[in-house]
């Protein structure tokens, strides 16, 4: 990204710039007379989209995007030649991974949930972090979120609990963390016996929840924990991994969290383990029986990894499985 | 779509409204308390997405969706039973078939360059003549357009071209037209030969390009007719049917036109012609031969009528092909 225009940054926010409300910005809105050359405005739309399961209405609000090489380890169980080929037949550049991170905004009507919080504050050329703008692009302030839902306690799910300044960055949100998941992470014994890779995430989630136990709901599976969100059990990713059933009416809209991690990859080969699978025979598991269900009940599917906006329908293909995107709606 | 409320209308025009400058509207900006239940927003996000090739910034500006009963005769050479089929196989509904329209907008440095103009002036509570509203919230006037280049003189391709009062939507821009595009519709001999379904066609045209003889300039195939956009010979839809290849640096993109309708029908079955292919034959011979070279040289696509942001790649598959869509970029 090259550092935009004025002009870019001015027009780009007129439609799209970083928080809300615009009028400064837009009080110095100045058209170039049809003579000039236009520059380019350098700078993307942002990455919001709206769809509805009956009367909920739901947002997918991007957090941003990573891009980084292929490691030898990242998939467990393939060699970087199969994860290349796998990335040519998605035609995607051999030799990286990009992944993208998709929390799900719903508004039930009575109450504004989140499910997953994305990657937090960032310094200032980070290409994660985008959530809060995003929210404002929406037309949402973080005062405005009731609920705020985590499926698991990876970083990149829970970090943006916390501003930079570590106070709650949803001020007035209820926070519902699987019930199973807290137990993990929270244990002592866990983390004294944890590999020491894996020490710097149980830092972080003591980290993110410091004195926050009597403001957190911890929820079982196969319960409805806000209105038309219940959770379905998709261990394995972590021990307390939670995907989402959301339904209203006749409609139903599968949340998989992290029941693949990026599609290209994991869709066609779901016995591939991602590094990140914390037990990645489990996963795996949970990852068949998951997409065996999609592709029976053809039962639409947003998952946070997905490219933005992150959501469609899953087909069996061969010895794995084949994701069509939903088709984008330009009327709502 | 339901009526929007106050708020859903405030809140999403101060993100995504109908016209540039916004500050009437965002002047009466009032968040709610956090206590008051947020109402849904009860609209789309503008559908406008950016990318690039080389050093040209294409915006994708969807100009709306239609989506109208499944017609006997809609693809002239398949039953309703395997159109159905097509369907259910791309995860969209039975019996009907929803068509979008997606205009592109080119920033080569020097120029504003439009590619087809949406379906033009309609009533209120049309879905489709959304283009100028999108451009709009792309950062650009009608004013600012100094080219407009025309695939073909199909209605919803040509019709955006006149405003609903019939003067020249974008006044400043040179228009240019396929040569044997022009020759065919504008020759009284077709048009008193043509079948009289066809007639409207012929109205239609002579209505959008009256007096404009001048001011149109008529291009050939295999020419670069502005900088980095060359036209390729794509016949068979209309006479003069034509695609592009827009270059820049070692980047290339090609801009298929209507080389097929709705992507869900076309792509896995290239034989079918759709009502509006006027030479059939002709029409899937061309589609071949674009589809094997873009599978060939794994080329990315951007097709008129393809899901927004309507751009992808293509692989073989079976008898067919397989449409493989880009990644949405959250960072351009």
């Amino acid at each position: 990204m090259t550092e935009p225009s004025r002009r870019g940054l001015i027009a780009g926010a007129a439609a799209f710039g970083a928080t809300l409300p615009l009028t400064g910005a837009l009080s110095t809105f100045s058209p170039d007379s049809a003579q000039a050359a236009v520059q380019p405005m350098g700078q993307q739309v942002p990455s919001i989209y709206r769809y509805k399961v009956g009367s909920i209405e739901l947002t997918a609000v991007n957090d941003g995007v990573r891009t980084f090489p292929l490691a030898e380890n990242f998939v467990k169980n393939a060699k970087p030649d199969e994860i290349n080929a796998a990335l040519e037949a998605g035609f995607m550049p051999k030799g990286q991974i990009t992944a993208q991170f998709n929390p799900l905004l719903l508004n039930t009507g009575g109450k504004l949930v989140l499910i997953d919080t994305g990657n937090g504050p960032q310094a200032g050329t980070a290409t994660v972090g985008r959530l809060n703008a995003n929210l404002g692009w929406a037309g949402v302030k973080p005062a405005d979120v009731d609920i705020v839902i985590i499926s698991h306690f990876h970083g990149d799910h829970i970090n943006g609990l916390r501003t930079d300044d570590g106070v709650l960055a949803f001020p007035n949100a209820e926070i519902l963390v699987p019930a199973p998941e807290w137990a993990f992470w929270m244990d002592e014994g866990e983390m004294s016996r944890a590999p020491e890779g894996m020490k710097p995430a149980f830092a972080n989630v003591r980290r993110v929840f410091k004195d926050l136990d009597s403001r957190v709901r911890r929820y079982e599976w196969d319960k409805e924990i806000a209105p038309g969100i219940t959770t379905v059990a998709a261990p394995g990713h972590t021990p307390g991994h939670t995907a989402y059933v959301v339904a209203s009416g006749k409609d139903k809209l599968f949340v998989q969290s992290d029941v693949t991690n990026t599609p290209v990859l994991f869709v066609p080969h779901p016995d591939w383990q991602v590094q990140y699978d914390m037990d990645g025979a489990k996963a795996a598991e949970t990852r068949r029986k998951v997409y065996d269900m999609l592709a029976a009940e053809r039962l639409q599917l947003t998952g946070y990894h997905y490219p933005f906006p992150a959501t469609g329908f899953i087909a069996k293909d061969g010895s794995g499985y084949r994701f069509v995107p939903a088709m984008w709606n330009p009327a709502l």
